[in-house]
């Protein structure tokens, strides 16, 4: 049964510039979101709110988020793993925020250097103090499909974190193939497991386009109903743990489908364009979207 | 209902290089399609039999196909648009010819020239000859999803169209959505009026990835049972009608999907790669599939 509306979640200003090498400077990423929220998109991820000695891509996150021009009816998060993170982002105005978890066990321990338990439990504090302030909290889980260190992920393990978070007060779930390596079949197998654990109204998918799988799996998830998408303008991204140059799905191809599906988002492809013209323009590459490098380049 | 077995009809060395602005040699093509032979693929059209003044990348063919290691139980066809094409391609031994329609009449008038039907009656003496020489006849389709002329193209068109190919003796009909712009929702639009006029075991897909969709597409088309898809090693092609660089599906991606959804196609990835590497090496430039960028230089 697939949704007559889909909610595409920009994260390309976060996961994607967090992975990529080039330089956007403060004024680059005000820029970039501005052009975004302007293309009719209702919920950018604009940053996140970390060490600058783990994540300095992100390090001047609370300039972009105190000097963009926000937009009504516009959902700005930023990612807050912990009080410190959440109060910055707080003072920033963000209106919502999100928090990770992984389904790996050996992803959890190399990349925070704690149990997917541990991770969990660190998350509780910056969850009673959004609900103290009233801001929503989205969790990430990710390595849905498969781990760089483990490989193929059961899953249920991915239902049993999504219902984890899903307790904890997240309002949707959005569930990670962070390495790209899923293909329909999987997808579905893992949104049957999941779909026991938590309505699928909850949960929303966020899949890396590294193997071109991306679109399929999306279509593959459409079908239950999933109606909140993750993607990244120009398909931003990639992965420090992944193979090959490409990242998340391009927000420009995933909207072409959707609007093929008289999925209704919201969003107008010309003006998404220009965020893409201008992602290739700082980058100086052409953007990793077919979309994008056929109606551009036309 | 998805199928347990499909066949991929590799058309690289057709398709593919025929709209490919690198000059492959004859050498080139010889070694191309030897890799794809050895890689399990089952299918291969090696190249077409049509007036060097109209198509002259494919003026080699009948040294290409003499010249050829020939592996047992693989089938090597040629596209034959005319009698001379079809004698000359007998000669050469190949093993299956092609011949092709499109659904859209403005097409066709700027293609070759005549009305759609008029081009298929110029085929009738074509499959004649096939008959006498018990060759198997494919007939492919274009425009299927959408013409860079007519636009949209009614889904009835391509029926009527596929209908009369298989009457006229095609075994299979291969559906070419040449300008790549269709989406699942097109996709299974126009499968349901083609399911009414050819039982979809006659019919093979052909999807270009200009848009990105083709994944998703054929996935959609999976679901109808269908079990022959054509694809090019590397994306190798573009439509010189269609905007932008891509060109056929990349039957690295396509492979890589099938494999996921424990479909069997005989293709060996390891090998397929190969032949990946080869046309990056005569390209001197990153192939069009994302599974080869990302095995490939992982």
């Amino acid at each position: 049964m697939l949704p007559k509306q889909v909610r595409i979640v920009e994260v390309g200003p976060r996961d994607g510039l967090q992975n990529e090498k080039s330089p956007f400077s403060v004024e680059h990423k005000i820029n970039l979101i501005n052009l975004l929220s302007q293309s009719g998109l209702s919920y950018i991820e604009g940053g996140s709110f970390v060490s600058p000695k783990w994540v300095p891509q992100m390090a001047n996150s609370a300039q972009v988020f105190t000097h963009i021009d926000r937009v009504e009816g516009v959902t700005y998060s930023a990612l807050t793993p912990n009080t410190q993170g959440f109060e910055d982002a707080l003072d920033s105005g963000v209106d919502e925020v999100a928090i990770f978890g992984s389904a790996s066990e050996r992803f959890s321990q190399k990349n925070i250097n704690c149990s997917v338990d541990e991770s969990l439990d660190r998350f509780a504090p910056v969850i009673e103090l959004a609900k103290r302030y009233e801001l929503p909290v989205r969790g990430y889980v990710s390595c849905v499909m498969g781990c760089p260190y483990e490989g193929d992920i059961p899953p249920e393990n991915v239902a049993h974190i999504a219902r984890r978070l899903h307790d904890m007060g997240c309002y949707e779930i959005s569930l990670g193939d962070t390495i790209g390596v899923g293909t329909p079949t999987q997808t579905k197998h893992m949104l049957d497991a999941v779909g026991k654990q938590v309505p699928m109204a909850n949960i929303g998918i966020h899949f890396h386009d590294t193997y071109g799988q991306a679109l399929a799996n999306i279509y593959a998830a459409l079908d239950y109903g999933i109606a909140s998408i993750d993607s990244a303008i120009a398909g931003l991204g990639g992965c420090p743990y992944a193979n090959g140059a490409s990242g998340n799905v391009a927000t420009e191809d995933l909207l072409y489908m959707l609007n093929g599906m008289a999925i209704d988002t919201g969003v107008n492809m010309d003006l998404l364009l220009k965020a893409s013209a201008f992602v290739s323009e700082i980058t100086q590459r052409p953007v990793e979207s077919k979309v994008a490098n056929a109606l551009l380049n036309g």
